[in-house]
């Protein structure tokens, strides 16, 4: 039943995603007690144009 | 008032989406008692890329 | 595989919940052909005093 | 910590979300007491095909 | 048409809010030119129980 | 940068709250090369009232 969901800039590889998929799912199965099968992990790219911290975007921020 | 994400798998037409907003605003407004122009339905297609189940990307397990 | 989130005030009964959530599984297996076990429907009450509207909390307006 | 999240339809320039996190961060800072280094705001663009007012998508009512 | 989620730890008061809610809607009505009847803004308390940052909960780090 | 939002039933602990959030912050500085201080984990707990599968809240599927 966990739902885990992953914010980040984009850059990421197929293989980084499904890497991070299966150990985040592994700590929660393990961790919290879940099945594997309910867990579900939704990755969501962000553009660094439209990410800020301090009150500047990270694409201009570089 | 109600705000309704939807979140799925690209694939959808525009008429399927048409027809989701549909009635599931009308459920709002009929199960919910909200008025239909205070109910918002927001789409959001999630690449099988960015959708693990089990610890594994949807786009590796088809 | 559908995720559903509705956001609302507070107020609604369990069984009208039970009901909004067999109504829009429903929808969604059937204009977005998907399974009823993969559909996944979340409620989130949001109280007035966390809601605006026009730059005005809901809890003030009424 | 303040994490902000701005969902508009797609049209705002680079230059209107600089102004937007920067104006919305101050606002976060000096009303909510937190640091600018502290505050996050992220855009997502909705299309309009993906949003619905009143039952019916945003590019259908236009 | 724009929705503004803004979570923070608890502790604000209703009139810090509403200040908040006040001119985050103002900013987003001048700088993205919409308008106020359109513009939502939702406050999510996120307990400090609830919120991690280096991998440690803001409750254990104070 | 990253921020994991993990929405799970109520009843973890403390302890598995925050040994979930020191496994997924390393799992994401060591496959996604972040830093831990810029990877935020926030937790919220959704009551089974308000969480449906197959169009059946959870809370009346026990």
């Amino acid at each position: 039943m966990p739902i885990v969901r992953v914010e980040m800039w984009p850059g990421r590889t197929q293989s980084q995603k499904a890497e991070l998929a299966r150990v985040i799912t592994e700590a929660v199965v393990t961790i919290a007690h879940t099945t594997p099968e309910a867990t579900i992990v939704i990755f969501e790219d962000v553009a660094k144009e439209n990410w800020a911290v301090g009150g500047v975007l990270a694409s201009q921020s570089d």
